[in-house]
This record gives C-alpha cells, structure tokens and sequence, in this order.
C-alpha cells in the first residue's frame, strides 16, 4: 500500500502557512531531522512563504502565479495550515492554495488514520488504546467540492443558489481501488462505504453502484456500506466496528474531523493528501486547521505536524523512518501529564515546542 | 414557539410504515391514547397502508394518486418508519414517500431536540442528565436533497453524474427565521450555524450571508458558525456547548443523528418535520428507521415514536398533554433497567410493548 518507489534525498517543500501553522511546523521539522540524521535519507528542506494569508496581504493573491512549476520540484510537500478568517474569507484562502495543490497535483486520495494513542484521554466511555484503529479514505478531488454554480436574481425575493455536485466514473473508481487496496492488505479486509442514497438521490445511488461493482474484485474483502448519517453515529456508538472506511470528498471530510474527534483530539491528527502514482508532489499536513484563537500562546499540539512527516516518510519509501517517529510519540504521551512536557489539551502545561523537543529526542 | 393555533378534535393519520415502525406504532399511539383520555383532548385516529415497501409491493408505488388530498384532510401525521432496502432502493422507498410529504406539505422545519435522558447509558465519558440538551433546526425542502441531475457517457469511462445543491433566499430565511425565534425563546438564547463555506464554496457561502443578515434582526442571540467538520467533532468533545443548531438539509441530517448518538442511542430520538403556518398537516415519527435487521423479534425501542407523539401533541396547541408523555418516559427510564421493562438497547430484557404499556400506565 506504501509508495513502491523509493525517493532518493527527498527534497520537501516546507510551507507553515497561518496562525498556528507556524508554531507546529518547526516541530514537525526538528522530527524529520532527527528521522534524517538517523535513518540517512539524506532529505533536504526548502521554506516558502506563499499558501498563506501573510502572502496574501502583501501580494493580493495567495500563491505566486509560479506556484506550480516551483512546487514540481519537490517529492512532497509538507504543509502546516492555511486561513485566517478575520482576514480573508476561508473561501478565498483555502480555494486559493489547499484545493489548488489537490486538484492540480492530482492528490485524489485522502488519507486519514484514526487511532486511539495511549496517554490521549478519550471522550467516549471505556475505550482504550487498540480499541479504535482504522483509516478514512477520501476522495480529495471532485464531488461535493466543485466550483461550479451560481447565483441568479441577486438581492431579490428570487435569489437563490446552486452548486454541483460532479462524481466521474475515473474519479470514483479510482479512490475505490485505493480504499479497497488498503483494505486487502489490512488484516481484518473490512471496507465500509459512506453513502446516503436513501437522500441525495442521483449521485450517491452512483457511488453506491461503483462500490458494488469494485466490490466484486475484491472477493476477499467484507464489504458494507451506511449512510453517512448513522455512519457518523456509529463513529461515536461502535467505532471499533471499522478498518478503512472510504467515502466521498465532503463526507471524508466530516468523518475524518468526528473521527479524531472520538480519539480525544483532533490536534493529533495527520493527513496525506496523495498523489499515489507519484506523479506529483503529495501533500502531508495536520488535520486542524490554524486556530487563530489559540495562536501567538505556544501551546498548539505539535503531534498532528509531527504524525503527518511520519506519513511523509512512509509515503517517500522510508516506512522505518516513520514508525520510528510514530513511535517516538506514543512513547512520550504514554509517560502521561505531570512527567512529560504535554500540551494543555493533552493535560499538561507545557509549550508547543517542549512536546516537539521530547518528541524529537525520543526518535 | 410552539404553534399558536389550537387544533380542535384534532384528526390524525398513523402511518405504520415498514420493518420496526409496525412494532413501535402501537405503543406511540397507545401513549397518545392515554394522554388524549386524560386531557380530554377528543384526538381521533386513522391508519393508512401506504407509505410502506408493502403496500409498494401490491401497487407498484409507493403511495395511491390521491395521497395529497386524503392527508390534506388530517391536521397531522403520526408515522413509523419507511424502507425495506432488500426488496426495494431506499431512493425508491423514501422519494416516493416521505420526501414527497416534507415537499408537498411544505414541512420546512424539521426538528430534533437533542437531549440525555435519565438511565440512557451515554457512549460519552463523564456526561449527565442536564449536560446535553440541544434543538437541530435542520431544513427540510431543499439544499442538497435536490432532484435536479443525471448522468452523461453512461456505460463508458468517460461516464458522470451531476447533482445540484439549491439553496433559495425564501428557504433559507425562513428556517433561519424559526431557528432563530427558537433560540430567543430559550434561556441561552444561543444559535449555531452548521457550514462548510471554507469547502462547499458557493452554496455554503450564501448560507453565511444570510445567517449575517438574519443575526441583525436578532441582537440578543448570541450567533455563531462552525464548519460541519468540526462541528462534527464539538458534538462529542463538548456537547454542552450547543442550544440551538441551524443547518440545511444534509447537515442537518448528519447532525441529527450524531447528537442522539453522543446521548446514547437514536432509539429514543423524536422528530418533528413541521409546516409552523400549520396550512399543511405536520409529520412526527422517530429519527431510527425501519431497522430490517432487528424486525419481528419485538425488540425495538418504542420510546422515539412516544416522544415523538408529544411532540406532536406540543404542536398540536397541547403542551401539557405533550410533556405528561414525556415525564411518563422519563420517569419510567429513570427506574433503570431490572425494574422498569426496558428493551435490550436500554439494557433490558423487555419487549416493545412492555415497555410501551409501561410509560401509558405512567401517564
Ligand atoms: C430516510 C432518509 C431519506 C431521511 C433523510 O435523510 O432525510 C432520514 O435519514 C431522516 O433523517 O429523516
Ligand atoms: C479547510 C478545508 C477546505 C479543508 C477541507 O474541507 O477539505 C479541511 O477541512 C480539510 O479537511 O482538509
């Protein structure tokens, strides 16, 4: 399921982006220097300003129109997060720079673990670590997030509002074959397919269709399906119920937030937006977003940038590298409040970059 | 906030439906019964067939020609539950009945309250009775459950499908409007909007714009939004936040299910989909389906059909005769399973009817 190829001296992009971006990012940094130096990867790191709302005030545009050539450079990108919307619409930033690098690099697969870690206090009842480990497949190009539609009869009693919703044959199939893939190569070879046919009554009966049809490839995989309704239930009810659950762009959204969500916290969370044929650079970055409200304090988590060089690593032929720091995190939040230097939302008092440093010295 | 009118000799129509809502329905309606002696309400019943994979089965649709104007006739609808998605789609079953009630009785409103019952095991860790107790305003005629759409290159890889999301002024404002009244007629006189504007970038967008302008016209609300995503995950890392929730259609479904889920089970959830100009009939029925897999063994939680007859009964200009219902089903949960008849889900070993007789004797 990791990448075949291996990348030689991968060359990262580095772009912290806004708000508490450019507090964890150098944490996420000093963990792949240290996966660096002593797994011998040779990797080389290069900073960039753009992809934030920073850049945008000085340059009226999120990205330089460059962008992608520059990024085509790299073997991978490792992003930290993006928006300020006190500043600029959410719309304007992250279509501006996130969505861009998606749709342009191709990242269609969205990957997302969820998984409970020792030390992590959990805000369901009686569950403990082994207990919750799947991963969220998501679509990351199409779907629900298109940008086509309009409005019509402007400041009228008429006005109103569409948007598409576009799922192509290639674009389903594909994210499929991947979230099936996964499933094969998992132990419990359990897929379960977000839909909500019973509603959204033309694309979805659609998707459901493909997962049939894929399904009969996969002869070995047990395949079921929910609607995304009880499936976000479920999340909370059974979550142990689950081993690689695969849905479309928005609703891999909302299931890769709950799902953290039911492992204590989102701010320990990674992501890889993935171009799986390597193409293009993949993307790797927290699952939360820039927090303005907690910025400028230093006590952001730095283990969602943390876990997502990990998947970095794995992803550019390193998976020793990555486990050693998935490791070197649950070893730190194993020891618990009180004796290493935690976060505030992990019960402890410590600075952003106290974590970052034990996290590091472990690896 | 509830109707101002009171309807008279108030005239229902009890559609049963399919799979657990023929189990649940006699003890909603034997609830109902109970209250409507002790009130003195002069509540009458009719039961109808349709609505139901049954009746489908036998008449190659879903509902008779005439459904409109023979439910026209009914000041509301007390309903089960509709699909049996071994025999027919879901798409089929539920646009065939139950979007074509919400459509064409203009039930704009659909209404969730979202509370922790006493003796309801909660999935959530170190939450009590009080902690949650929340309202889903979610709309109910348009936004994404849209039937405008369809597939082009069928059969080919060039094969998509096309779905449109509509959101109109008209529809949004005035569901913004009833959640709005809502949550100022409340102590915390606080409302949530559910978005995705920084993803879903032209529907969701619109959606801000009007929440904004409505917010104007309600100084004392306190108004603010979250991304559906994180939204998501506030359900179960602080469900103690919420008051009122507004969201369109899909949210809102998403929602609604999620925060009976963090109270401990969607059995017990109610729902209300609402026509507040009462020109149309309103429907009630619990928020859990047809549940094909536990049918026939009489083990269903009857007590969101209960809870949604009191809903029903508040709607109908019936407020005490509404909450006797659900002081009966509080009072009976409170006894806690070993003593009061409660249904597996609930940690009994009681039946569905047991533990319906049990809350009308409680009336
Ligand atoms: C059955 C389905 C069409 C329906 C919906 O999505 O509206 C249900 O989930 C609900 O919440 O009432
Ligand atoms: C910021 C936003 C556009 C983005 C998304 O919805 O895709 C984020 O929530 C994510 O999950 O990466």
């Amino acid at each position: 399921m990791n990448a075949k190829k291996i990348f030689k001296n991968p060359k990262i992009a580095v772009i912290a982006g806004d708000g508490i971006g450019k507090e964890v990012m150098p944490e996420g940094v000093r963990a792949l220097e240290a996966a660096n130096r002593k797994f011998g990867i040779g990797m080389q790191f290069d900073h960039f300003d753009f992809a934030s709302c920073d850049y945008y005030l000085k340059h009226g545009k999120m990205m330089p129109d460059d962008w992608f050539d520059t990024l085509m450079k790299y073997d991978a990108i490792f992003f930290g997060a993006v928006g300020m919307p006190d500043i600029l619409p959410d719309h304007v930033s992250l279509w501006g720079s996130l969505i861009q690098f998606r749709r342009g690099f191709d990242q269609y697969v969205n990957l997302r673990p969820v998984r409970l870690l020792p030390g992590v206090p959990c805000p369901l009842a009686n569950r403990k670590p082994g207990d919750i480990d799947f991963f969220v497949v998501r679509e990351n190009t199409e779907g629900e997030y298109s940008s086509v539609g309009g409005k019509m009869f402007p400041d009228t009693d008429r006005e109103f509002v569409i948007q598409e919703s576009i799922f192509t044959r290639q674009g389903v199939d594909r994210i499929l074959q991947y979230a099936f893939d996964l499933a094969q190569s998992r132990p419990k070879k359990h897929l379960t397919s977000a839909t909500k046919s019973n509603g959204i009554a033309i694309t979805m009966p659609y998707w459901d269709e493909r997962v049939e049809a894929m399904s009969k490839k996969f002869a070995d995989v047990r395949t079921d399906k929910y609607h995304i309704d009880i499936l976000a239930a479920h999340f909370v009810m059974n979550p142990d119920r689950f081993d690689v659950v695969v849905a479309s762009n928005l609703f891999g959204d909302i299931l890769s937030d709950l799902g953290p969500a039911c492992t204590g916290t989102i701010a320990v969370a990674p992501s890889g937006s993935i171009n799986p044929e390597g193409k293009f650079p993949s993307l790797f970055e927290p699952v939360h977003g820039s927090a303005p409200d907690i910025y400028g304090k230093m006590i952001a988590n730095p283990i969602g940038q943390i876990w997502s060089g990990a998947m970095m690593l794995d992803h550019l032929g390193y998976p020793e590298a990555g486990n050693a720091i998935f490791s070197a995190i649950e070893k730190v939040l194993a020891v618990g409040p009180g004796h290493a230097p935690l976060t505030p939302d992990l019960g402890g008092t410590a600075k952003t970059d106290d974590l970052g440093k034990a996290i590091a010295a472990a690896i």
